[in-house]
This record gives C-alpha cells, sequence and structure tokens, in this order.
C-alpha cells in the first residue's frame, strides 16, 4: 500500500499548488458558471464561480500516469498498460465534459444561453464512447464476467458484457453529473468510492489499478481544499462527466462491478430520484415526488443547511462504501 | 475486517436512532454550550446550542463493549479482556467531561459563570486518571516498549513508560477539547486517527483493538450526522476529553505511539498553537504569532469559512493518518 498512498499524496500535492493559478486563470477568462434559474433560489450567489475545475483532478491525474508509463518505457516496472484504458476514458469524457462547461459559458444572445451542449447531443457522444470503451475492456482487455459476492467462480456473460458495461459506463458518467450539484458533494463521494474500489483491487491483488484508483483519490482531495463551502471552484462537467464514466471502468476492471450501487449507493440514488420525479410527474398528471430531484435539493428545501446534506450524504456513502468492501471480502 | 466493520455499522445505527431523542433531552434541560466571549464574534450565534453531545457518542460505544464483555462471559469470543482499559479511560475521561460540561451550563450568579470546572482542579483530574490509565498499561498489560517506523525489535523503556504514557494521555485528551471549537473539526478528525489506528491494529493482528477503533468511528460519524454545521448538537468535554485520551491509550495499546504526532498531526497542531501564542504573547511582552488560538480560529479571522477550516483541516489530516499508516507498514 506504500506505493499506491505516495502516488496519492504527490497527485494531492501537484493539484493543491496547481489548483491557485488554475482558479486565477478560469477567472480571467470568465469561465464562471451559469446556475440553472430551476434549482433552489438560494444557490443563485453562486452565479459567476469558476467552472472546469475537474482539470485540477485530471491533468495531475494524467502527468503522473503518463510519467509512470514513460518510466516503464526506460525499463522500471511503474505500471500496468492495462491502466491506459481507464486513462483514455478519463481523458475522453473530460474532453467531452469540457466541450460542455465551455458551451455553457459562452453567452452569445440566442444561443443555447448558458445552457451548454443540447442533451441529445451529448448523450450521443457519451454513448459512443461508452461502446467504444465496453468494446475495448471485452476485446482488449478480456473481460467478460461478473463477480458475485459469496460466489468463488465468477460468472461469464459472454457478449453481453459490452451492452451492460457501456451501460453503466453512461450511468455513472450521468450521475456523478447529478449529484454535482452542491459544494463538495460530487467530489467527496467520488473520492470514497475510488478509495473502496482502491481496496477492493488491493484485496484482489490489481496492484497497478490500486496505484491508479489512489492517485484519484490525491487529485479529488485537492480539488476538495478549493471546493469546499463556499466553493472557489466546481469540477463541472469536465470532473463529473469524466470521474463517474471512469469510476464505473475501474468497478469493471475489478470484476466486482455487481457492487457498484452498494459502494456508490448515492450516487445511483440521485440519478434515480430524478428518473422517479420525472415518471411520478408524468403518471401522476402534475404531482411531485420530492420537493426537487435532484435528492439533494429535496433535503435543501426540507431546511438541511447546504454543509449538512454534503456531510450527511458523505457519511451514508461511508458505509456504504464500507459494505461494498465487505461484500466484496465474503 | 466484516466483524469490525459490522460493529461500527451496528454503533452508528445505535447512535444515529439514539441521538434525535438525546438532543430533545440535552434541550429540555437547557444543556446549552455558552460561547466563550472571547472567540471570533460570529461564534456567539451558537449560544444554546446543546453540549455533552459526547454521550451520544460514549453510550453506543459502552453498550456494545459491555454486550460483548458479556457474550464472552456466556462462552462467546467476541472481545479481548484488555479492551476494558480504553474503555474504562473513556468512560473515566467522559464523566470528568460530563461534570465539566454541567458546571459550564449552569449558571449562578457570581460562581464561575458558565466557564465550567477550574482549571487546575480539572488539570488535577485528568493527571490522576492518566497515571492510573499509564500504571495500568504497565503493570497489568506489560506494556513497556515504543516501535520505532523501520526497526524490527520494539525499544523497551521500562518504568519510564509510565510518565510517558501518562503524558501523553493529558496531552491529547486536552487537544482533542481544544480542536472542538468548531463544528464537525474534533469529531471529522478523530474518527480518522481512530480508523487509521484501526488499521495499524489489523496490520498487528491485534483484532479486538480494530473492533473497539471502529465501534468508535461508527458512534462519531453518527454525532457528526448531528454535529454538521450549523450544528444541532457539540461533543463538549465529555465527548472530547474522552475521544482524546481513548486515542492515546489505543496508540498505546498498539505500541506505535511514537507516531502519534503524525496519525493525529493537527491535534497536535492545535495544542502546540496554544502554547506557542501564549510563550510569544509572554516573551514578545505583547505580541501574538496568530492571529487567534487554537490554530482554527486564525484561519476564521483571516478569513476561510467555518466550513473551510473543518475541511481543510481534515484534508490534511486524511494525508497524515496516510502518512501514519505507511510509517507502521515500513
Amino acid at each position: 500500500m506504500a506505493y499506491p498512498l505516495t502516488l496519492g499524496t504527490i497527485a494531492f500535492l501537484l493539484a493543491v499548488i496547481w489548483g491557485r493559478p488554475l482558479i486565477n486563470l478560469l477567472r480571467r477568462n470568465r469561465i464562471g458558471k451559469q446556475i440553472r434559474i430551476e434549482g433552489p433560489s438560494t444557490h443563485q450567489v453562486k452565479t459567476g464561480t469558476p467552472t472546469m475545475g475537474g482539470l485540477m483532478i485530471l491533468i495531475p491525474i494524467l502527468i503522473i500516469t503518463i510519467a509512470l508509463n514513460i518510466g516503464n518505457l526506460l525499463g522500471f516496472n511503474l505500471i500496468g498498460r492495462s491502466i491506459l484504458v481507464p486513462l483514455g476514458v478519463l481523458t475522453m469524457f473530460g474532453a467531452l465534459g469540457a466541450v460542455d462547461d465551455l458551451r455553457g459559458v459562452r453567452r452569445k444572445p440566442g444561443q443555447n444561453n448558458g445552457q451548454g451542449l443540447l442533451a441529445r447531443f451529448k448523450f450521443a457522444w457519451q454513448l459512443l464512447f461508452s461502446l467504444a470503451t465496453a468494446v475495448t475492456l471485452h476485446f482488449r482487455l478480456d473481460l467478460r464476467s461478473i463477480a458475485l459476492p459469496g460466489v468463488q467462480e465468477k460468472i461469464e456473460i459472454g457478449l453481453w458484457y459490452i451492452p451492460i458495461a457501456a451501460l453503466i459506463i453512461v450511468w455513472f458518467s450521468n450521475a456523478v453529473n447529478l449529484a454535482d450539484g452542491l459544494d463538495a458533494l460530487a467530489g467527496s463521494m467520488a473520492a470514497l468510492s475510488f478509495a473502496a474500489y482502491g481496496v477492493i483491487a488491493f484485496l484482489q491483488g490489481q496492484s497497478w489499478l490500486v496505484a491508479f484508483c489512489f492517485t484519484i483519490v490525491g487529485a479529488i482531495l485537492a480539488f476538495l481544499w478549493y471546493n469546499a463551502h463556499p466553493a472557489e471552484l466546481f469540477m463541472g462537467d469536465t470532473g463529473a462527466l469524466a470521474l463517474g464514466a471512469t469510476m464505473a471502468v475501474v468497478a469493471l476492471m475489478t470484476g466486482q462491478w455487481l457492487l457498484l450501487p452498494v459502494v456508490s449507493f448515492m450516487f445511483v440514488a440521485e440519478g434515480l430520484s430524478v428518473i422517479l420525479q420525472v415518471a411520478y410527474f408524468k403518471i401522476s398528471k402534475g404531482k411531485r415526488l420530492f420537493k426537487m430531484a435532484p435528492l439533494h435539493h429535496h433535503f435543501e428545501l426540507v431546511g438541511w443547511s447546504e454543509t449538512q446534506v454534503q456531510q450527511r450524504f458523505w457519511l451514508v456513502s461511508v458505509l456504504t462504501a464500507m459494505l461494498g468492501v465487505a461484500l466484496a471480502l465474503i
């Protein structure tokens, strides 16, 4: 564990140091967040807070992992080639998110006023990237099975692996994005998920994956330094899409992806709350299940402070992450 | 690890469920905190928030650990007898803290106006309890050595163990108490320290100590549910003295107590900031090293929000806890 913890610390320090210049750069270029007018009214004060903070997380991870790969080429045994897959996913979804963030920032009159990419267009790209990733996981990394808690043998699912894996990746990139609505919320929960899958990978002897997971944890913790309430920086789609998709890929690579809804329970709950809200609204012809979706806004409107929602969601995530690790141990 | 994680979850659930009635009970009996007028002026709004929330942490730990001991008497092998030592420390310091909290609440005019026990009186009791604990650790648990990172052999220090152990216990019960000045600060950092020593105990095969540590972590996490900013409940001296002293005893029982200033770095920093501030003030005849001590108030006055100070102190604690575990692994 000393190697991954060291990488995590390096990622933290790199990201913390590069955080302040990044915030200044984003401010100078007016990469400020447009706050949806449909959200809670208390959130309007957040307008103009720099977004695209995901860059603060992604760039240190890229630098470290690419440096390790260069070290490999020089003859050191620092990281496995398989890590290039989640690294590629991080980059692809980060780039898609960055385009979305930039489109959301540039406000030309009449042209999708600060709302980012069209939803259909964004979803098509997510689906395309996810399918490409699923195909790579299946044919290059030879992944084709699912681990069940308590069952020794992994169960082969053949080509079914591809659509299932693609769906998981799409789901999680959107789920983390939906959860990214309160200061420190998505970041603190994502750090836990990666730490939990890092521990699961460790227990299974996948040491390169452990190293990659803890590099991400370190970078996210540094981001949380600046994202603490009141946030000086948001991760934006750049961070959320990349972290969500990468979380799914890491889970797929451990084989323990059936535990994702346990380990990352609150992300699933956030995603489901939106679906349930919309479905209930349509079926009941206008009634609402939650005061507002995603779930964190519901609790804000119930009267919890932003910090209370974040801290309580995080506490639930600690328990579910522990439960997930315990289930992987059976 | 499944057993300690289960105990932690039970402690969390017990504490969360019993939290709401406890808060109502404290409110009804007007066990509200007096806020020091010397602190930052923004803290005056906290006046009257229920204190003695430490009971929420201590009682579930006592119930669970005593239940396990009763299970032992019935022939099950659930917990080691050695755990009675940290459990006794938790109870003694918790009781001392409770007396202090109650004295701080009852405001009879002219009688130490909401300030708790006299410092000298409190310190004498802390010293007495710590010495008794150190003697017990030395003569009953046969502890007499110190582990150095990277050195295989533990170094015997004979009777020197007693004064050193006593000092560590006194120091940490006060350090956690000093850190207990912002919502979620002492609790979130203490949970990390106990988790880190739980992992260290796990790596050394001290499974009962692992169970005890994670029971405490679970109970603290539940307390944090109610302690999230704006706090509905403070742990008070009841919680802070007990957690600090028990943290020291747990570290002593692992033998890795030289790592305490690493694992619990921010607690040491909080304690040192007060000593340095007072010493510098005396030497310089009236100048201040920090804008205000303990350290967390300094950063508040620099302009960080309460949540930013808490989250950033916690992030530093994550890194130092990881470093401590890594050093124990060498």
